[in-house]
């Protein structure tokens, strides 16, 4: 088989990670993908960064295991932390994260440079977004803020109504008060609070899906490297894997993917232990 | 060394363990506890009882491997779910729970015979204190609701004020019109939002601490078994032990505890494969 045949493979910490992969589905729709959430261990947003590069050196190793040709690390917080690490432990395989994609969409929408961000508060102790914001144009005024609320508020259904909009009141007041026009959606989980976040912030603040900006960023890299499948007819399936039991997953995936998902099974994740 | 001079082991998820270990403080100030948090796998609230299960076992293993006397299961989730199987597998020192302690309170209390528990999905689905009550009284006419954002509010720190107050009204409405007289607070969270939860319940509800009935259980169930220190004098310290970074733990610690803790440990927990 071509290397360009076989699947992508995408992990997030859980089912936020879904978000991804219906952009990647919109973007690539002939592709296989197999995806893996870390259901059992899920969140990553509130560890340590050890823990999590650990976490992610073994997803990403569950993944090559399954034969993918590309990685995609479909969780902020993974991306923060694990990136440098996951390039240089897999060289075999390429490597795509959240952040770079959503930094450089963010720098595209922005006018007064004034971006804000939100996320959880690994990524944000992180300052990944700072750096690769800064690594770009070092003019940015960057405002971030950890929004530990909004992932259990998805999870729970509460995606609209008055208690959803009190909370991003409280949370998007600084950086509203600084006057941004710009504001990145930096975890997987948001995107579903998008209406939500649009009501709060207004209309002069442009929001950044990192889930779509990754979308992109993936199949433009895997078009210039030459590993898109060939056969241009064909409908991509996906295959899923999670950590804990399948049935609770199955649940909640269709609403993040927005299509009917194939039932997932569970995956036994190899233990890596980092020196 | 003496069983009874040795430690009690009590585990939890993560932190919310420690309101257990405050109040297991307060009622034997002599004992040496050992605290396992299961930091870097937090929640167990949400996951499936499998796993819940078998994270359990390996807690219990660890803290065995640490010589106690003991083991408290301090996680209301884990008690639901695991405590046959741990009764089973660890037969060498008694295990107690959360569950059976705060139905036996909520029986103590109530007049009216309606009892209302907030708890994890997990706990709630597990029916495990249905069963408790209905054991002891089969004319309890029991509601449970599970409340996913409690714990992230806890542990954002928002224990009062308009938004958890609306997040709590919500919540407890169904329980309220119902015309509970108890409400049993079923996760080790929740004492942290005692005061706000008052406020919603209001005077006619009477509220039970599975920590505090946990910790009065614990107590004579040792001095049955002849189980407790013969020094009188002496101070009981607290060795704690997580496994996510130990200074994200330190941070939080006190806070649960009502006083300073000692500098935790990181643990690696043995692997058990269930069948």
């Amino acid at each position: 088989m071509r290397a360009s045949d076989l699947p992508i493979g995408i992990f997030d910490s859980g089912i936020g990670g879904l978000t991804v992969v219906r952009q990647i589905r919109r973007a690539l729709p002939h592709e296989d993908l197999v995806y893996l959430g870390d259901t059992a261990r899920v969140p990553y947003g509130t560890k340590s960064p050890g823990t999590v590069v650990r976490f992610a050196c073994e997803d990403t190793q569950f993944l090559l295991d399954q034969k993918v040709k590309a990685v995609v690390v479909a969780c902020n917080t993974a991306s923060a932390w694990a990136l440098p690490t996951l390039d240089r432990r897999f060289e075999a395989v390429p490597i795509f994260g959240v952040i770079a994609p959503g930094a450089r969409a963010a720098l595209a929408r922005t006018r007064n440079r004034r971006i804000g961000v939100i996320a959880t508060l690994a990524t944000v102790r992180s300052q990944a977004y700072a750096k690769a914001l800064l690594a770009r144009d070092d003019c940015i005024d960057l405002v971030m803020r950890d929004c530990p609320l909004l992932v259990p508020l998805v999870e729970e259904g509460w995606t609209s109504g008055p208690i959803t909009e009190s909370v991003l009141r409280q949370y998007l007041a600084p950086l509203l008060a600084h006057g941004i026009d710009t504001l990145v959606l930096g975890c997987t989980h948001y995107p579903l609070l998008r209406e939500a976040i649009a009501t709060v912030a207004g209309a002069g603040v442009a929001l950044v899906d990192s889930a779509e900006s990754c979308a992109e960023y993936v199949a433009e890299g895997l078009r210039q490297m030459g590993l898109l499948t060939v056969d241009r007819k064909r409908a991509g399936r996906i295959q899923p894997f999670v950590t804990d039991d399948p049935r609770w997953f199955d649940e909640l995936a269709g609403v993040f993917l927005g299509e009917p998902a194939d039932p997932s099974s569970q995956a036994t994740l190899p233990i890596i232990e980092l020196k």
